[in-house]
């Protein structure tokens, strides 16, 4: 593609984005397809010769748009809503062009300390202090995999050299998380080679709150048994309702018993911008690591998770490998190489859009952002609360509002309610208008809606709430 | 940022890039800057208020772009040369606006169903059978972490769920690679706690392909020893010297034992494309996991690995867990989620770079591309065989040349050599026309010349000779 060309589609490209990012809420936001219908749409081989962009654009619109799912929808409220922000858009499409590999310093100076930079802006904006080392990895996943591969270091000495089954003594070793944690801690300890029951869920509080009591008890009677404690995962913000395990008291057990503590602020952690929600990240200042996620409620288009460790020589120390083919004399005077901190040695620009975003919005609009989101939905559970038609299922801390409809005068069975429930969600996803997702609190079937896209305002909230309303009557009487 | 500003920007930025692709050369490829320059030019902290676009634009043309190291520059021949090409860079700005989470169908019936589409279309030029089913990780160390522990989960059934530590009667376990295999496999074996020591290297013949005889002993000498195989690693293009592992004498091998092979054509897996390479490949087809990077050597801005797998039902077996949150009507019918074949849960659209470019090149303009990088290897590999004051020091099977200047008469120690021909490195790489890099091989500093990049022609490398022939006098009088 000669530069003229690459003019022309990128400037077209450039026209059909702005329409997209301002005009999103022409689509629904989940699409009206069938499985299937993609894979039928398109030929079963590669052509042979080249096509054009135009070709090849004509059959995006036709067959790919029909089948997105509009994150970047304003009536996105499902899981965590996200925002891929225009300056954020921006920068991914510059760092495609750069096309840096940040796995060395002398692999790209600039993304490397970009990285070292916009990470330390967040962490100052977050309250942590200086302590705290950071990394950026692509997703939450693998940022927690780090962490608790890391505590798995520092609790068995030459794991990394001798492996589990090289430890004959080592006996039972255990992960511990609220039973709210999210997904990815059974997964990191699945790969870690500890074996999903070496993952400890302790019960939760009537605000579905880690109980600090289980968990120390369920430390001791572990100990007690030979087992090796290696890591507790506390969560601000849990994926269903985030909620907020009460860190502060976590982080004294775990400093009591010589436990690795990791905090899981993946969504929720922007909001320890605003100082009022500080407290509510009361004690992670002194966790051994951290994830928040800016491509969650920072308005990144995916993928971008920050990871902070006030022990990064341990996360070094579980997967620095240096071949011959990557040594630098820059790396041997000190200079820091990504690549060292992480199981990836390909790392892409992710810290460019990090930066632009902060600098576009500055603290201020992010606060105010993030502010009006919580403010969305404290006002859509007011809402909940004042019909005796539903009912709140869960306290709202940040931005995520879990309810059910519970119709006056129903009587039907706890089964009941949830399958009107479930109709009722498909009854209002099916306009198009909104996407909420669902998850189960206490056993019963709870829809949760999420606020956390930029251009989400009172109206996009009003029109979700106004079809719950129409669709719970029609889903009560079928 | 309105939709004006958008454009704006945006258009300017099209400019920017139009004139960057073509234009990189323009910049040293390898940029003149020291550790700290970048973090020093930028202030401690985000700004309080936002700042306008062209504020930061300017910059990142002040600070950021004096910092980059030119990936995208047709001079760039270390490591493995690559080409964020103009219609990947397209994708990767489309990809951002439209923000996609391709965990589930749903939350992405385009982007899950085009991952299927374009991974088959990359399998059938790869003359891979449909046996294989593939999905896209970020790099290839992900890429050869999940075919390790889906190694792991077949060898070691529940491992997933009692782990390594629960395993009392296991001992000790085994995954054997060359010794020229890539730094991922011992980072992923250290990640899945089976320890380094778990990752035997097995010696390579005097081409540095993996010896399928001492192999052989090795996995008889484990068993006998009560030692549990795991996986071999095969490599078609190893990354010091490309050099070419005997697979179909290795999946013999494993085969008989019933040890799962992985193959790591990361690099060179594109070169399968063109029918005189196939036969580097032969026996992959009968493989249990195959990875191959796009983002090397097929034009593709990073990130994206493609792994194939026969056994993708051994990978789900591995890493699929599904909490409430993440339950679709769907997902129940069978409907592939892709989060079940991995352990990131956050996916970006990356399939759609690897459909345009497959599209804008066609089957014939890819070929064209990769026979061109070859020939360019060859010929330099001719230049050097011809000069007295160079040796080659590897075989070239595909686009990367190892070499080292000899002077004749040189009568110094192999040290002195090695001495040498660093500082031959540096002063050719000081030039800013070219970057190249090195590794060793049988103990002797070795440079590389690595040819991958789009725009890279005759000129560029008849540049890089001649900088080496001119530096190479001053390097043996220095």
């Amino acid at each position: 593609m000669d530069p003229a060309e690459f003019r022309r589609h990128g400037h077209a490209l450039v026209d059909w984005i702005a329409e997209y990012l301002a005009g999103s809420e022409r689509y629904p936001v989940l699409p009206r397809v069938s499985p299937g219908d993609v894979r039928a749409a398109l030929p079963a081989d590669a052509p042979e010769r080249g096509e054009s962009f135009d070709a090849i654009f004509a059959d995006f619109e036709r067959v790919i748009v029909p089948a997105l799912t509009h994150w970047n929808h304003p009536g996105f409220f499902a899981y965590f809503a996200t925002s891929g922000s225009a300056p954020g858009v921006l920068a991914e499409f510059l760092a495609a062009a750069l096309n840096q590999q940040a796995m060395l310093w002398r692999t790209s100076p600039a993304a490397t300390e970009l990285e070292e930079v916009s990470l330390a802006w967040l962490r100052r904006l977050l309250g942590l202090p200086d302590a705290f080392e950071g990394v950026i990895y692509d997703t939450a996943s693998v940022s927690t995999l780090h962490g608790l591969a890391a505590a798995r270091e520092a609790a068995i000495p030459g794991v990394r050299e001798f492996g589990l089954p090289g430890r004959a003594g080592l006996g039972q070793v255990r992960v511990y998380c609220s039973e709210h944690a999210h997904s990815s801690v059974d997964k990191a300890v699945m790969l870690l080679g500890l074996g999903q029951r070496a993952l400890m869920r302790i019960p939760a509080d009537d605000r579905f709150r880690m109980r600090a009591g289980a968990l120390r008890d369920a430390i001791a009677a572990d100990r007690a048994n030979g087992v090796t404690p290696i890591a507790v995962v506390a969560t601000v913000g849990t994926t269903s309702m985030t909620s907020v395990d009460p860190v502060r008291e976590v982080l004294d057990i775990c400093r009591s018993e010589s436990v690795w503590l990791h905090v899981d602020a993946a969504y929720a952690g922007p909001a320890a911008i605003l100082p009022e929600f500080r407290a509510h990240f009361a004690g992670w200042e002194d966790a051994d690591s951290i994830v928040v996620n800016p491509h969650k409620w920072l308005f990144t288009p995916v993928d971008l998770s920050a990871f902070y460790s006030r022990r990064m020589d341990m996360v070094r120390q579980t997967f620095s490998l240096v071949p011959e083919y990557l040594r630098t004399a820059e790396g041997s005077r000190g200079v820091r190489d990504l690549m060292d901190t992480g199981i990836q040695l390909g790392r892409r620009f992710r810290a460019l859009k990090l930066w632009i975003i902060l600098r576009h919005f500055g603290a201020d609009g992010v606060r105010a952002v993030l502010s009006e989101h919580i403010r969305l939905a404290r006002q859509f559970a007011d809402r909940v609360d004042a019909d005796p038609d539903f009912e709140r299922l869960a306290p709202v801390p940040f931005s995520v509002v879990c309810f059910r409809a519970r119709p006056r005068g129903f009587t039907g069975s706890s089964a009941d309610l949830d399958e009107l429930n479930a109709r009722l969600l498909d009854g209002v996803n099916a306009s198009g208008d909104v996407f909420l997702s669902h998850t189960r609190i206490n056993g019963a079937f709870a829809i949760r809606l999420a606020i956390g896209h930029l251009r989400t305002t009172d109206a996009h909230v009003s029109r979700a709430w106004e079809l719950l309303r129409a669709h719970a009557g029609a889903a009560a009487t079928a």
